[in-house]
């Protein structure tokens, strides 16, 4: 690392009061210079939605000397990235970390979850970026833990360089230090959520639903994060944002697009 | 395609009285057994968003005998997907539509997209799924131009078989039907919207912000959707979900992660 203290970007999408991102907080203020743009309610499972037909508003928490500089944010995480970079901060910063979020992001909880949407939004914009989440929906979940582990991956990535359009999805199975066996990098394993939607009735008779549902993992390997995570290991999956699915092009190309 | 009419799930992410949606619904009707659920309001940029800390509604709005079954659903495009799949399709569809988007979702859009969400949600569900955007964000746009392409572009794709774990982006250039030059498989081009949030006042002085900004194509190559649309051709890039960045592995594996 240089000299110069990093400057770090925190977000979130538990919110700002979280404990979790307050964990976060902890480990980078020994790190770098840290500014925090995190939504100002929870925005779970917001996927990368961005607001674009509603007014975006910013409040400041800290006070003119505190150490860290807070804003709380109405929008979703992608939006507070969005405000951080084009109307907070100095500069670009040398890293955003989103989380700790408080349940797990392994396999295709990626693409469903607001942490790791503001990590991507970041890579998109050109900044390394790292999205952490512990297998605990606890919202007193201990986030002690994996503060060593948080550090030496926040410290790798700073030290090394990410390539350009990869970002870091990060998570924590829920064991006691002892019991964890080291740090992995992994693929998002094949696994999907079966839904079981829970149908009710408000009170004057009109049926509403619930989603709800099992999370089923069809991916057998010893590669992938939920492997790594059932094994004891902290899982890291490198994620990108160029989705196109090059393997499909060749057979694509076989079709009779334009006969 | 097989003499039973294909089951075909129609959604978008503008709602369901949004011309793009009707559009889609002309042609599908010729093609297969039809049923649409989509949002009862507006729902772009919405990502993968789901509703976990909501209720959700479903409005049956097609009567007994109507040839097309509609519902409307009160969450994201993505929760239409799960509830038409679970709550009210009685098996499996064998292809999901989703659009037709009015405005792109090429490059980078593809991960804001409302309606790319909800066809990459068919997708995971193993559902065969195409999504149908136009570069063109007006209300009355011309959706007449483009119903022969999608036509032949649901006809391949049911006659053919998409690989699993790959839905289709398809985006329609601005263009009248001789000047479109025909369709062409591409990649996702390397762009970015750079921001600029239009800062105003409340009438009572409190500072808000406008999402606005500006989109940059970065990227040169010719085998882009952002090519393709620019030279006159309707662009379809395969999409998958399976976010792991595997070029970068082996770099990561040579970090420090356990010393």
């Amino acid at each position: 690392m240089s000299k110069v203290k990093p400057l770090i970007l925190i977000t979130n999408d538990d919110g700002v009061s979280a404990p979790g991102l307050r964990a976060l907080i902890d480990v980078m203020a020994e790190i770098g210079e840290i500014i925090v743009v995190a939504p100002d309610k929870p925005q779970s499972a917001m996927g990368h939605a961005i607001t674009t037909n509603n007014t975006l508003y910013l409040n400041k928490l800290s006070k003119e000397n505190d150490v860290i500089t807070e804003y709380s944010c109405s929008g979703t995480p992608v939006d507070c990235v969005k405000l951080a970079v084009n109307e907070i901060l100095k500069r670009k910063p040398d890293l955003c970390v989103s989380g700790v979020n408080h349940g797990s992001n392994s396999s295709i909880n990626v693409i469903y979850s607001g942490t790791m949407s503001a990590a991507v939004e970041a890579g998109i914009e050109g900044i390394p970026a790292i999205g952490f989440s512990l297998l605990d929906f606890d919202w007193n979940a201990d986030f002690e833990t994996m503060k060593p582990f948080i550090r030496k991956i926040t410290v790798e990535t700073l030290e090394n360089k990410l390539p350009q359009g990869v970002v870091l999805n990060v998570n924590f199975p829920k064991l006691t230090k002892e019991n964890i066996k080291g740090i992995k990098i992994c693929r998002q394993a094949k696994a999907m959520w079966v839904e079981k939607f829970d149908k009710r009735q408000t009170p004057q008779g009109r049926d509403y639903y619930w989603l709800a549902g099992e999370f089923v993992n069809q991916d057998k390997g010893e590669d992938t994060d939920e492997w790594a995570l059932a094994n004891g290991y902290v899982s890291v999956v490198p994620v990108q944002f160029d989705l196109t699915a090059y393997h499909a092009t060749p057979l694509l190309n076989t079709w009779k697009w334009n006969e």
